[in-house]
């Protein structure tokens, strides 16, 4: 029998009337022949109530503790959709993570997964079962522990049943009915893609369209697990969804496939530096080991042995940035004349994979915002992605310019 | 290192503030030498709320996700216990029933403990772990899944845990501070025994004074556990609480230890039944197979060939009783005129070891009802305890004029 993951998130099991919900959804793709692999996420607030508990009980906490409470809650969901699956008299089991066993690191709570063995579940997929639910998120360390898999750790166990199981797809359940060439919250010529190759989906991921957690995305693109978003609160076609996949599965590419935004980047300029070989890693080592995540970073023109470096950081990591350099240059490992960080900016990109074999993307954005009298600040560029810093107030305008402009609203 | 094993309920763990008290009561155990493994309860309220889920789920639920469902109350305090304990600088580290692991019998929802290996617990305080912290009430099946131990199955762990490790003593904390002469709600003079024999322990606990679980008090009998019962909401020295032990242990044994009390027996009576060789067991294979706990037994003098037979089961079994026994009239294996049952009754029963070797206890009991005025309508007897069924509106009367006729408000 062909094999098909499906995982419901928080969301999607928030209530026992949910997890029927979810069953249903399940039974239907049991209906049409595949042995179904279903992974689970606590229902809504349980994972949060059980970290509020460790962390009031103790703020340095072992993490070996942690995961063994929060994983509670999983197991939890996993009892109760096979039971629920049951009464529908579709034959499922639960499984908690020691108990397949998904075997991972004993980095606890971001362990990563090293081996999902599948003869067990494979047996009993042999002896008539139809469904395994997986308990999400957790595993077991070589030592012998629970281990939990950090943030969107469900989305990863999903793919890595996937490619594990060999599995047809992998459908992520959620609240959203798929991924948008925009937010549509912003822009109301947003429309759902039916298709997205992974490289941009790791783009829209890593540039906050929240959908799918980038590691997951990454995974599903190393063992080429077709993944499929969909929301668990709609009545669905088998062409439900956006489907993420290789781009060599889409006919059309598009050059342009969406526009992204992030108010959650701050620009931060270093004048007059003192320049000379090796300044940009006498700047930037400083950073890295505080822990930055730098982003885009701009160096001008240096005049008289002087010059001014840009970069952007995520905004709540000002503070620590503005420490780290002042450190520095108190130490003498750089020189600079002023430091000046600006929270007031928005981050937008266009992403496309289509990029790659057309030119004229960048020229064309540029034009559009400077159309729209928006300056733009910093601009970086990758092989699928042209992403600018502006001034926040514009971020909208931005978006819904550059979404004209390409013309999105119109399939490829 | 000597060993002790404490075990703190629902009412001891149901907050974290409460889980802080119970782990310095642990504190003041390490800090006289001891090697402590701490079995837990779930956070009371939070079985119920599981118990609640599944059955809502699924009414004939498989017991197996039961298990798996309910089980996770209990890992979530074990871990939070850990991570207290290792707040106040005690090593410690939980442990879930499959890591220890402590295997049972394939009875989901009432499984019966097979084996506690002492390896890996052993190990870890041979490496300077002070509290093992265990989750209470589940262990593996041969199977492989998670098994719990039915009612008061927390009880049960922390007695195996005692007779596998040899600890020096179980202590049960819990939300009174020990085993009285008779119910103090009933009768003000009633004593906190400072000692009780296994046996009058299990009697009290059957007769329903629902300290302990009659399990736990079996194994402990069995295992010549010394077993402590006491408050964890007060302030407590070496002999605070009710020891449950050996006989041999106890200097002075009471004639008479308690009054003992329950609601919730009914009287049901057969009249005028055709008496032959093997009626009795006519009578009572139906009840039997229905799953009639019957309790005491009457048979009057036969006359003319009939007899009338009285028995006494739990209030929420009568209709139960009443069908299988009309089921057995109907199909021709018993016969008999009439059918009565009578739920306005109480049972009183005086519990001692002592009456192994004093006479005259039964006959002081029915003399002291007699001049209460109280009608005696069952009697039946143990070794060590007599039981008689009375009206119920004569039930506090007759628990306050035993207890002042045995004078058991003062120490042996």
């Amino acid at each position: 029998m062909p094999v098909l993951v499906m995982k419901f998130g928080g969301t999607s099991v928030a209530t026992l009337d949910r997890i029927r919900r979810a069953a249903k959804r399940v039974g239907v793709e049991v209906a049409k022949g595949y042995d179904v692999i279903v992974i689970v996420s606590a229902m809504s607030g349980e994972t949060n109530k059980l970290v509020g508990y460790v962390e009031e009980t103790s703020p340095l906490f072992d993490a070996r503790e942690y995961d063994a409470v929060v994983s509670s809650g999983e197991n939890v969901t996993a009892g109760l959709m096979a039971l629920t699956l049951q009464e529908m008299d579709v034959p499922a089991r639960s499984w908690q993570g020691w108990q397949v066993p998904l075997m991972t690191t004993s980095a606890h709570s971001a362990a990563r997964i090293v081996d999902i063995p599948t003869e067990n579940i494979t047996r009993k997929f042999g002896e008539g079962m139809k469904v395994a639910v997986v308990a999400g998120f957790q595993g077991l360390s070589p030592e012998g522990r629970i281990t939990t898999l950090g943030r969107g750790g469900s989305d990863t166990t999903a793919v890595a049943f996937a490619a594990a199981f060999g599995a047809e797809r992998c459908d992520i359940y959620t609240d959203v009915d798929g991924v948008y060439t925009t937010d549509p919250r912003i822009c109301e010529n947003a429309r759902k893609l039916d298709k997205i190759a992974f490289e941009e989906m790791l783009e829209l991921a890593s540039l906050g369209a929240k959908v799918l957690q980038t590691r997951s995305v990454e995974l599903a693109m190393r063992y080429k697990v077709k993944l499929r978003v969909l929301s668990s609160f709609e009545e669905q076609s088998d062409e439900a969804g956006t489907l993420v996949c290789d781009e060599e599965e889409i006919m059309e590419l598009n050059v342009v496939s969406g526009v992204a935004h992030s108010r959650d980047e701050a620009k931060m300029t270093l004048f007059s530096v003192a320049d000379r070989p090796g300044i940009a890693a006498a700047i930037f080592s400083p950073l890295s080991e505080a822990g930055i995540n730098v982003d885009m970073i701009v160096q001008n023109i240096s005049e008289d042995g002087r010059t001014d470096m840009t970069f952007s950081c995520p905004t709540n990591q000002v503070k620590r940035a503005e420490e780290a350099l002042k450190k520095a240059q108190d130490s003498g490992e750089i020189n600079f004349h002023n430091l000046l960080a600006d929270t007031n900016v928005a981050k937008i990109s266009v992403v496309g994979i289509g990029m790659r074999s057309h030119t004229g993307v960048a020229a064309k954005m540029f034009k559009v915002l400077s159309q729209e009298g928006i300056n733009i600040k910093v601009i970086t560029t990758s092989e699928i992605k042209i992403s600018v810093l502006v001034d926040r107030k514009y971020m909208e305008l931005a978006v819904q310019a550059l979404h004209d402009a390409f013309e999105l609203e119109k399939a490829a």
